[in-house]
Parts: structure tokens; sequence; C-alpha cells
């Protein structure tokens, strides 16, 4: 699976994409059974961004960049790069030059399981990023991987044209087949949660809105 | 001690919380003898927020987060809500529904000893949150723990009513007795340190304004 | 090695070093040859700062900070406070008084393999710490150590008068005696880099820019 | 709570205690309503000890051992020495004269939220250690802590003659006033899982002997 | 993918599978290219196993280890159990009763990214687990997850059947469509290494057995 | 500093290292005035080695041991191969090819800012290595660095010749100038502890030993 790169990738419908974005991670991950989340040492370099995006992965060797070149070529208007490593590191891949190369090609962001570097330059431009190092550390370009390959990236395994979605509770993948039914399910959920949001600011109690009062008594719960 | 809510808990004087909040944790960390402090790992999710509050205490078990919506009946204007946990976990316990909930019935913030979510919600809505987790993982609603009663978190001992100063230095516990003469302490420290600030504005130093030298001299410093 | 203070040391032409602030940390890491990182555990307490100035370096014991209150005497309006220690400790050695103190000298901000309070305060005062922990700990003042000796701090060795330069990225070292060469590499470098900028940004692609494809397909990488 | 020494500390039954050692850590903490345990971080540091004895607690400064030779003094035979710091600290408190010393008075073993050093030795004397660090570094005897006093040792509150139960697998603590009521739900524990081993050793399946089939089709369990 | 349980899967021919764990970890990954390795921080609960199988897959809730009976079930004589969690959990899923049911079927071992207990009685029964946690925490059975789809575990993708590899080193995973032309690269690494071996011993250096001195006076090295 | 291979390096007196070997890390430490040690996560790859010698220092890149082979070169027996990266890699630099051929020319064991290999077949040569990580990760042979120039390994700086003292406890380091110094200081310290030990092991407390009670008093200690 090494040395490979997949030019044509299926992508998911974008206004589902982009619908996805707004839901946020937290409600899309639950809107499709609580899978699909990156593990949590993935953080945002700056606060406040929200995007989603197809995937387009990138299986890369440790402290070596070579491929996102390769896999720069390969974005369309709305991709996001995913890059996971054969090994840990936590070196520096990607700065504000590649940044502008991605930017160029409608790139919305960077998730990657390892470091990244040009933290100023990047928040300026508004290129989000959600890493697991921030490290000047540089990277050569010495060993071929592979691009749009399944990757395991931050206990996550995800394919090309999955879709991701990131804000600031982390990243969450979604499988382009099923982005569909989770963006109904997520706007049932959002509708519903607007609903209790009312209710929870005129004061009422999950205990009551949620009639959980006798189930607790049940399971034991003592009032002293 | 699981399963039991303690519904009637004493507190400290709210003008003497709201005067330990003006100090800030440093200064009432240092005032009551520099114990009190909970493990660094728990950061604020965001910068400049600055609390004090009476501790309504929460032990929860791994992943389920059911006890919240049982505290948060016992919460009284000017609270703190604090959960423990029988396990570590990092699933998000808390995001913006709860937080809803907690802040119309007068919730000052949450200092929780594992996960929260909805990271941008709660920052618009300005409900700080102390936590060692940012993740977005649901929790479940299965087994039940208590309310009010002395929980362990972040390495620390908290009572139900101990007061709990939280800014961007992290988060410290004052005993609900020992909070008026705490004040006091923490005030007298304060003085003296704008003193000690004009001093050192000026140019003056440390080892001139605490009598450093003689005594770094007998240790055996040497300068060359 | 302990119980010494230099009181003489050299310094770098300060011009150079203010210049190799404007480079930034990941320039000049990269322009002296990718060495002089100090590991990716220091993070900056705020946002946006970029520094650089010549080392007044501490080696101090763990939880003990009297150290700090020698070296600022040594300190000259441009410098920057470095603090390793001779066994991990995460309390908070410096605070908003010290940072009056040094800022009253000129000194330019703090580097320091351990913790760190009152962030409110130097958010406020525009202090810039880099810094392993926050935690408001206090610490004492009861063992000696050095000031101006070689420090092992973050994982780099620093001498006193070593230029330092941080940013959003981290921490880098320059060796005084290299600080001018290794700007002269820097700026070849930013000039290099302004130039593939505006070629990115116009939609270029690396993989021709830096000529990568034939290389790539030597290695055996295949398009499918 | 610091500067004491309380030097009347009640124990529980001695047989109690002896039977809690063969009944392990797993088991204990099951029995007593999975509650007790401290941190996984904590790791003997030679494998195949198992112990119980009554804790002599200890609050100790960072970097501080002053307080292991008072509490010492306090030790019966049967007990177990355990330290909580006031602030992290991976110094070694504790090494083979201590030991030699604990162990004249008939002291069981140490627990110790910080480091330990003289393994190859304590390892000569089966002078069993759970402890956070293995660690050289010395420590100083310049502050005061407390002896017998309420501490947090790894995440769990021990009281002095709290009942501490260490092999393998970790540390638990079991209330003393709880000791018999605990030994007696543990030896429950013990022979009825005796009698399942029998049955999982020849061949039956947990589906079958816990009765799990039915349950789990109720939960959606499908079978493809 | 959760609440499934494929019952048939298709396994690598047996002799391979135990010619690879003669191999061992290191070798198995060099030969099939270096990849297949799960992370580091798993590591085995004694010192000395070394075995390899088919991997029996079961994806987990956190702290809920229900599925680990149902994967039982599923076992042949042979396979190595795998688990990986939906979200994080130290928990302890394992000990001494399920790994007596598991051995009476031929079970050769555990892999779990969460953890495991009854250290003990698993090191006498000679049952080898590799996790990434010892804790004897209890797990409840409330949930379902699925067993025998593909699993992350530990950074690694694992489909039921391909085969594990485990040793002192950690755990390697070869697809089972790969696994006799991994085994048979693994001995011709095996054969060039026993022969390299007798050179190093009889005092030959690296640098002249494989000819290393001119590519390295090329790339700059310089002798002093 | 990088690309160099310093040849000539000067050692300290054979049977002073020697006799270190036989004091230990944690006596030597002590003997040198609490100078010296490395970070506490390098652990041995099995229990009970106790060593000292020559450090030959490696200064690689991440991910690449070609600087080893260099190294073993510049072996003389009695020597300790000790390796710092350029940037922090967990990957398995060294294995049982190069540990035959070091120990063919008489080198003594490794200490290693880095991963470690073929755990099973360096134990049975009874080749000690003291590593920050096990991990099978194959290294490449692309970039080079030093030997022999002065080393930050595990937060110490070692210069090549300095004596490297390492068992159960970690590694420490003592400058080649001090070696003979140091010996005679932790000579004194062994022959004054067998004397205190003969007084714990007659059941004398330390508070008598060292007459610490009036001190404690002063300090404000109260027994209650």
């Amino acid at each position: 699976m090494s040395g490979i790169v997949v030019q044509n990738i299926q992508r998911a419908d974008q206004s589902v994409i982009d619908a996805l974005a707004e839901c946020g991670v937290a409600t899309v991950h639950e809107a499709q059974g609580r899978k699909g989340l990156l593990a949590d040492y993935l953080r945002p370099i700056y606060a406040g961004a929200r995007i989603a995006g197809s995937a387009v992965t990138i299986l890369a060797p440790p402290c070596d960049n070579w491929m996102l070149h390769v896999a720069i070529e390969q974005l369309q208007p709305g991709d996001i790069l995913l890059l996971g490593t054969t090994s840990p590191s936590n070196a520096g891949y990607f700065g504000d030059l590649l940044a502008t190369s991605a930017q160029a090609r409608g790139c919305r962001g960077l998730v990657i399981d390892a470091g990244v570097r040009d933290i100023r330059d990047l928040t300026g431009m508004q290129f989000p990023v959600w890493s697991k190092h921030v490290f000047a550390q540089g990277t050569i370009k010495e060993t071929v991987g592979s691009v749009n390959v399944p990757v395991v990236c931050a206990d996550a395994l995800v394919n090309a044209g999955d879709v991701i979605v990131a804000d600031d509770d982390g990243v969450c993948v979604v499988r382009r087949q099923e982005a569909a039914e989770v963006l109904e399910k997520a706007r049932t959920r959002e509708a519903n949660e607007a609903a209790k949001r009312a209710r929870f600011e005129a004061g009422e109690l999950g205990l009551d809105i949620y009639d959980m009062r006798a189930r607790l008594a049940e399971k034991g719960l003592k009032y002293v």
C-alpha cells in the first residue's frame, strides 16, 4: 500500500458536507451513533474555526513531508488534507508555504497526526490546522508514502473521500456513503436540542424534561 | 458513599467568596499556606475567566454524566459544579445544554476531572470550564453516583460547600470554614505586593528589597 | 558548577538579534542547519508574541526560585531569562512581581523548563513566557543554583549570551558566535520563500516548482 | 493540617488485614463496590509482591523526605507507609537505609506518589514499593509536613489506619471501618469465582454460564 | 458496524503463523516493508512470551467488557484476541476468569488497547497479554460492540483473521493474504542476519560489511 | 557540529570507572553534589544490570541509526555507547546485530534517548540498554550526525569520555575530570551508610541517629 497515489476519489455531495460543518463535531458524532471521533490529542492551532470537507488522505513516513506536495495536486475546492504517519513523529510537516499552495487550490484545512509550524502565519491566513504537535523541526523528502489510501489518523480509520468535520471540540470522520443520512439525523437532533434549550433557559430541570426521577430512585439514588 | 444526594449543604459568606475571586488562584493558594491547588492538567477552555463559588460536588462513574442532571437541581446562584470520577475518563460529560441549565440556575462555571464538549458554544455563553480533556465523546446514563459528598478531583479533596477559586492559573479549593481567614490573609498579601510592585517598577532589585545578599553569600554563592 | 554567578557575559550584536526575531523560530532553525530547537512541550502563555534576546541563563533546584532574583540583576535591556532545573518541577517559579522587576530592567521575556503563574497579569503586561507548565504552586528560597553557566533547558544546551528566538512555534537557540551568519542565511531563505510564495499563490505546484516528479517516479511512486 | 503528627491511630483487625492480602487488589476492589483504587501510574518495583497493612500516612512537601523519618517512629508491625505530596515530585524520597529502618519496625512496604531509589537493594531486601517514579534524585529535609492525617495519594483519599492492599495489579484502599465487611464479601466472591473457574476450564462459555444470549439479542446484537 | 458478530472468518495457514512467531516482531515488521506495528505503549505483562495467531477482533465501548464473552465463542485453537475501544479506557477488561475461558478454547493470548488485571494469575497461567494499562478497575456489561469487524487498535488497523505477532518488542499485524509472502521474506532476512552476526562476532565492522565509508564521506562526514 | 567524528578522546582511569559501577547511580549522584542524573524516562530493558564506562557519544537524526555504525569503530573495551537525537524519535535504532558488533569490541552497554528493539535477544546476550522506548520500528541511513561531540541525552549534557554509571535506578553522568574525586566521596558515603545501616537494623530511628527532634520542633512540628 506504499508508493501509491489514487487519483480519482469519490466525494459526498458538497451541500451535505457544508451542512455538516454547521452541525459541528459533537452533534455529528452523536448523529452517527457515537462513532468516528479522532483522538483528543488533536488540537486546533487557533480557536473558532469550524470546517467540513472531503478527505484527501496521506500516509507519510516519520519526519518526511514529501507526500504533502503530491497530495496537494489531488485537491479539489472544499477538500481537507488529512495526514497519518507510519511511525510517530512530532516534526513540523506543514507550514505557511504548503498552506499557501493548498489554499490556492481551495483546501479548507489540515488534520495531521504529527507536527505543524508557522502557527502565526497560518493564523493570519486563517488556514486552520488540527495537529498533535506544534514544532518547528524541519522534515526531509526521501521516502515515498501514499495518497488517497485508507489511513489510521489519531486512532481512527479514514478513507479518501470520507467527510471530515472539525471544530474547537476536535475532529470527526463521517463515511462518505453515510454523509446524507448522518446529516438528516444531525438536523433532527439539532431541532430537538433547540426545543430543549428553550426549556432549560426557562429553568426547567433535565430531571423533569427527561423524566429521570423514577429511574434514579429505582437504581437506588437516595436524597439525604 | 455511592448513590447519595446531600441536599442541604453549608456555604461560605457570599461576599467572602466574591472577594476571593478578585484575589485569584495564586494569591489564595499562598494565603492559605500553599495548599489546595488542583492538578495543573486542569485547563480553562478559554482565557480570561476568573470566578469563585461554593462547590456542588459530583462523584460520577466513567463515561456516565447522569449525576450532572441531579447536581444541577442542588445549585444555588453563585455555585460552581465540581466533578470527579470513580475511574479516569476523557468523555465529554458536559456541553451547551447542561451549561444552559446550570447557567439558568445561577451557576458560575464547572471544574471537571474529565472531558467537556461544545467549546464554541460555551465560549459564546461565557460559561467557563476547567477540564482535563476537551473531547466530544458522548456519555451514558446508566449508573448512579453521588452529589455533595467529599470528592477527589485532580489530586485534591473537595467537600460540598468548599470555596472554589479558578482563573487562568488553574483551580484552588478553600475549606468553607477557613474562607474568611484566608481572604483576610490574601488581602494582606495583596497590599504587601502592591507596595513591592511599585519598588520593582522603579528598578529596585529583589536582592535588596528582600535583603537576600548576605544569606546568599552564606549559602556559598560566588560572583565571578 | 553550582553556586556561581558569571557577571560578564558576551552578547551578539543587538541589531542581529532584533533581525532574528523578525525571521521567527522556524526560519532560524532551518537557517542554522535544523538545530537548536527546544522541546515542543514549551508553550507560550499567550498567542502572538515573537521575541529574540541574549540568554541570561539560570540553573535552579526543583521548587526553588531564589536564583531568579540573582539573575535579574545581571539583565541588560534586550535580554531574555532562560531557566533550567536540576530536577523536574512544575512549580510556579515566576509571576507578576518578578516580571515587573525583569521588565523594569528591559527583559523581553522568559523561557522556563518548569512552571509559571499569574498568567492573567503577565498577559496584561505583555510579558511573554514560554513554559512547560502553568501552575500556581509557590516555590522556596533555600538552595543556591547558578547564573550564566551552560544550562540544559527543554533538551537543548544554552550558554549565557546565546541568542534565544521564541514565537508561537516554540523556542530556538542560536550560538552567539554564529548569530550573524545564521541571520544572513535566514534572510536568504526568506527571500527565496517570498518568491516561492508568489508562485504557490498563483496556483503552481510544489511538484513543479521543486521539480519532484522524476525523482518520485524513480523512488517507485505510482499513480492509479 | 500541616506540621501535625497524630500518634494514636486505630487499626483494623490484623487477621482481617492479612486475609485481605490473600484476596488481592482486584477482588477487594470489586467486593467493596468498585471503589478505592489508586491511580494506575503506581507500579511495583518488582513483580510478585502481594501485601496488606494499616496505612501510616505521610503528607510531604515536594522533594523533601523529612517526614518519612517522623513516620517510621509511628509504625507498628504489619503497617504500610503511604506518602502523598503537596505538589508533584519525581524525586527519590526513599531508599535502602529508610527501608532498613522501616523493615526493622515490621513495616510491610511503601506506597508513594513520588519517586523511589535503590531499586536493586530494595528488591534484594524484598521490601516492596509501589511508586509513581523510579529516580535517584536526592531530597532535602527543610520543611515539615504531617503524619497520620488524611492524604490524597494517586487520586484516592487515604486516612491513617485504612487498610492498604497492593499487588501486581496496583493498590487499593479499604476504609478501616469497612474492612471486615469487605473481607466477607471478597470471600464470597472468591468462592463464587472458584466454581466459575472450574466451568470455564471445562470449556463452558460465559455466554451460557451468565445467561447472556437473550439480553444480547435484545440489545440488538446480530450474528452474520 | 456496531452490534455485529462475524462468525466465519478466514485464517492464514497455521504452519505459516507458527513460523512467523519464531521470526519475532522486529523481523516480521522489516520483512513486510516496515509496516504493521502497533503503538509502543502496548507492553507485555511479563517478559519472554513470543506468540503468533489469527486475530479475533473486538470493538468494545469504554469500560464495558461484554463483547469479550461474545468473542471467546468465536475462538479457534491458535487464535489471539485483539480488542480496540470506541473511546479510550484504562479499565481492567480482562482477568483470570476470562483467561481461563479463552485458554480452554486454545487462545494464545490477548492484545488490548485498554487495561488488564489479575496480572499475578495470568503470569502463573502463562497467558500472555499486551496491554496499554494494568488496572484493576471493573467494567460493566451494558452496551454491545462488535466482533470480527475491522478494528483500530493502538494506531493500527486490524482485520479479523489477520496474523498477530507479539513478543517483548511489542505487537505487529500481518495481513492474512500476505502472511506466506512475509514469512518467506522474513526467513531470507534471518538467513542473511545469521551470516552478518558471525562476521560481527568476529569483530568486523558494519562500516566494512555494509561498505558505508565512501557514502559517509560523500555525505560530508569528517574524522578529526 | 554535525558530520564530525572525534577519534581521540580521553578517558578516566579504568579502575576508577569500575569502582564507580560498584557504588551505583544513587550514591554517585549524591557524591557529586546531586547532579548528573539523566531523566527518569530512561529505563533498563531488564532488571539487575549495573555498569559504568566511558561515553562514546552519538548525535543522531530522528529515525536514522547510521551513526551507530560509525561510533562502534570508536569503541574501546569498557566503553558505553550513548545516543541523543536532534529531534525526538521512538524508532528502534539498536538491535541484536549492532549489540553483537558492540559487544565484540568490549562495549558494556547502551544509553539511548530513543527506541531499542530485539529485547529478547539483548536480554539473552546480557547486553544492557537504558532507553526511552522499546519499539521495533526500523530506521534509515540517510543523514550523517556526529560522534564524540557533546550531546544532550535525556536532559543531561554528556561529553565524550565522561563516565556513565547505570543501574536499576537509571543513569548518571560523571565528568571525566571529576571521576576520581567523585569516587572518593562515594566511598566515604558508602562507609558512612554501612555504619548507619547497622544502627537502623538494630531498630534505632533516624530521628535519633540524625538528631532531628529539636529542629523539627523548632520548625513547628506538633505531636497530638
